[in-house]
């Protein structure tokens, strides 16, 4: 219900804005006895952390995450957990002009036409800035899912930076870490760089596709109506900033499909049901296979640019605005943990629904 | 929370299987006094009923709704209102060898393994014929919305059937009643149903993209986090059966723009704030911005196809399956009416709760 | 969120009228493998069903429960179980002076007031043959709780009616069925009898207290802070018609002790820790103690009564009223079997909370 | 749903332990535009102090709140508000002993049995510390009513000490402030301060009774069926630690009164309906009628006591105990502005729920 908190079970509650003290994440429903400590959670802020090479915000934040509560010893005692983050590099002088102007692209008009009120810092409340909440929430989940089902592994990584592509057969996980891309090849990371240097420096931005894949999830996991699994996926990534569209599996590209190319034809292996395909992308019905999980969104380009655009102040006069800050020209980027984050807090939240309903898988095969 | 129940403040539990005595949709937090009868709510349904051409699955059902709690005198009292329908033309028959085996791309395999327990009459609760509910559901929110908010037009269409696509500049909305297939151009209704016609005979199914637009919605609607109004409309599109994808304005698209196309410019109209163009699709940080709503999905093919497929039994034995019942050579076109329930539904529920919390819109501009 | 829904994982949505085509519950999140028929429910709808002996309405209804969906040859499938009860006795000409005039101590002129539009037959919504459909998912409740914590059991009697009280040495359990007024005491039900007998034939209504047990309950269920056992006891009592005080344990007696009376002082058992008394009603901190929970609730007099009573008309003129349907003069004795269902209803929900969130109870003693 | 979450549009998410580094309110839904600053709230804060004169817990805290988000320039913005407060005097040494074992009354040993891990601290999670989060949420609540509806008036104060009552006819509200146990009568308030020197020099403790009521409530407030007004006010009282009993207008006592006594006659005045009496305390069928609405809830005495008591260890043996810290004699004094703040929660929840679903009262009278 509430406006500012998802999951069901496993509930995450993100508060704060980009420039006033702190922001952070009210995390209840996390089972007890989950070993977790601020260096860990600190090691996933670290990925998403700004300022980190010349391809993301040169705005400095450590993004320290501190540990408030619902956790003794070094373990969850599943009373919750407050995770907060406190803003220590604002400038808010950058920020002047946007008081009175609305930012094409931007939350900046339609808070202001809700609420009549808006923290135009930075963006306030609207910032990707909330996004480092969801980190370390994601953090704990992902400690709880290693003690609940141990063999999950989540791996986030941008397949698209605005024309450039990577198709399914070039992707080399083992790549992923090792550019600033997040960008699971080689040479495609290359002509990133040089494309994503050129248009840093024109003042422009633009978009990408992040894959989130999900390996290890037990089937069972999701259930009907609204309950499913990719219902929950979907929100979980559109609610993520700047992103406009998500996919499972084959995505947008099963509508061009025949039936009898898109079913997943079953065998039986020697552990359970084998699939000869995954154009399911690890759901049917709104329940997890046991096949590997695939989603994918897209993020619109940053829309805090240097080049110049029409817009209106809040008197309704016709005017120009720049947006000088410090800002991502590929946003795409730093969306890939996050995406990561949000992945495993849905997980997690249908384990323990899972577990709650029905006390873990029902029906066997074989 | 509760895994059959969407929405917030007007709540939609739907209920029932495929060959059950019935199916419904209880609703939650209706308005009181609007006007409502069960000939308008059948109008919706009869848009989506099957068997009204050779394109759609022959199970003639009537879908004849009932109003059973709810509303006194024509009008909605506020408490809740039960929606039902009854099955009458379920053939259980046809479906004697699924109790066994399970359809590849169905949820036969899922539900089993998660529950121990499936009614696979004809899919039981995951079959496409739960979204009558929704559509009567959305029926009942379309006619709150006329009271409320009376400007709002919901229209949904299909841009794509299979490898066929529309562009947008292509598209008419006169014509979208005109053919089967709620194609807004006739040229292409013309070549969809030469194609299907091959595809219904060939024993195959396939895909379609389906978008769903909303003129005349007040700005800001929706909220932060995980209260967006895109969330909600990605979540309502996503729990419908079958759907793989769902975009936003510019979509996955939006991934290979530049900042500099994509950002909305704003000028000042005699109304009030205008935009240059509508890459947002009408939302902007999760909140309406009183353009046009643009919300598209993708539908994956039947897996219930005449061809015979690869599968597994219970007991874990390989086999094939051939799906004889009576399907939906593409799933899609009865899913057009279900998108502009959903987003019918969305759509109220995001206008009480805006109402809630601040009583309409506080900012003025101008 | 839902007005007309009580639970977080078990979750019972009901609906309908007195005079309507029918009433129900929508039951989410049942666990799968519960076995379950009409009768088995029938037997604990008749123990609430009206016209049975003289000290109740005479209305006379079979309230036949029918199960809609979510149970499959014989079991529920963990899908949506939908209870349905057709109204047959509804004799609305009873109710015509009420259209324009509010009953004193009924919901007529705030439902008025809110919603602008009521359904006066009978009380429309807010009449107590609404708790009809809580009996009915009571009744899944008590078959999911067979399964799951077998040794439960639920048990709710009179201890008070009028001015007449039973004071907890006297009750004993085994009287409980034997006369109309579910009286643990022998000789209490024959002063009821008379007394009510009088006070049936002034016209006039008395209120009551109605005591539920549950023995059995394993320790660990509830949660802090707001997922308390007792603060979801409380509401689920307080939910129920005409209920206006909730109690558990020494209720508001507790006031007037000393902690050294009140707090129940623990040993060591053979199975685990024992207490030495049970004030705390088997709850501590908002979670099982593993003791019996005692919860207690007021009834208040049945409002509608024969003697005239002063009130006023939709237009707003001081006139009277003598409500001559066919009431209940004691409507606490109807109560006991809705009080059995809610502990019933708020138990298995809490079960399956805590089977979700922690796996069963981790902390071991001894 | 979550655990730690009140309120259904204005929700408030409490999280923090007795003695761990801080604890705070995430208040999400709260409207846009309220004026609120940390004086204000701190004003409620101090009323709850604990060390403010002989009769509450030595500890001392400043218990000073902090506004991290939500707040800009003055007002809130309409998204999530967070309040710190940071914890400085915990003296954890004091608490050694209970560690290992579990005090009677308490909620240590089922706080164990569920979780397996419990931050024994101060009584951690389940400490009274926690209710200071409530005072500070309740000071948000008050501001935003006194925006949406500037005449309700929100007063608690105690109506029993132990065995010492006082009856309704003597409550005079001047004198609520003039005493150390927010006592609605200057003699009782001697009476009081003279039993419970005694009783804490004695190291016992002692229960009370208080009286919430909030006049200037506009009719049309609740919903049924568990959206009711008094179901709300008892879940938030029964959520407050040591609360074992709620009563709404006449409670318990409603039992042994005639339908003919119980019911308030309604007649025409001035500015609308009229009551003859309020033995309803403000609620019909769950929706405010305009009346003052009486809530009363039971204080258990404080089970932290420095009488000897029998109880367990972790490892199961029989032992006593005798606890130390520093604890109030009667933890009911206290619990008043706790009470309050609970109910201006409720009262504002409700306030927005109903102007979402009808935009305000919709029926006229007259």
């Amino acid at each position: 219900m509430s406006m500012n908190t998802f999951g069901h079970l496993f509930r995450v509650t993100t508060w704060g804005e980009s420039h006033g003290p702190a922001l952070g994440a009210t995390v209840d429903g996390c089972p007890p006895g989950v070993p977790v400590d601020e260096a860990m959670l600190q090691s996933w802020l670290d990925k998403r952390k700004p300022g980190q090479n010349k391809f993301t915000t040169q705005r400095r934040e450590p993004d320290a995450v501190r540990i408030l509560s619902g956790v003794f010893e070094g373990q969850t005692t599943g009373t919750p957990v407050q995770l907060m983050i406190e803003n220590t590099d604002q400038r808010s002088k950058d920020y002047g002009e946007i008081a009175e102007k609305f930012r094409p692209g931007h939350a900046d008009i339609t808070y202001w036409q809700k609420y009549g009120i808006r923290d135009y810092r930075g963006g306030g409340r609207s910032s990707a800035r909330e996004t480092a909440a969801r980190v370390a929430a994601g953090g704990l989940a992902r400690a709880a899912l290693a003690e609940l089902a141990p063999g999950i592994e989540i791996t986030g990584y941008m397949v698209q930076m605005g024309p450039h592509g990577i198709d399914r057969a070039r992707v080399d996980l083992a790549e992923v870490g090792r550019n600033p891309f997040w960008c699971p090849n080689a040479e495609a990371a290359e002509t990133w760089a040089e494309y994503l240097g050129e248009l840093r420096k024109s003042g422009d931005s633009v978009g990408a596709v992040i894959e989130v894949t999900a390996r290890g999830v037990p089937a069972g996991l999701g259930a009907p109506i609204y309950g499913k699994l990719d219902t929950d996926l979907a929100a979980a990534a559109m609610s993520i900033n700047a992103v406009k569209a998500v996919e499972i599996g084959e995505g947008m590209a099963a509508a061009a499909l025949r039936g009898s190319e898109n079913a997943d034809e079953i065998r039986m292996g020697p552990d359970g049901p084998v699939y000869n395909s995954n154009h399911a992308g690890g759901i049917l019905g709104g329940i997890s296979t046991g096949q590997e999980i695939v989603l994918r969104f897209a993020v619109k380009p940053t829309s805090s640019i240097l080049t110049p655009r029409h817009t209106i102040t809040k008197s309704g006069e016709d005017t120009e605005i720049v947006t000088k800050g410090r800002h991502d020209p590929c946003v795409g980027i730093r969306a890939v943990p996050v995406g990561e984050a949000m992945v495993a807090c849905v997980l997690l939240d249908h384990l323990l629904l899972h577990r709650g309903q029905t006390g873990g898988n029902r029906g066997v095969i074989g």
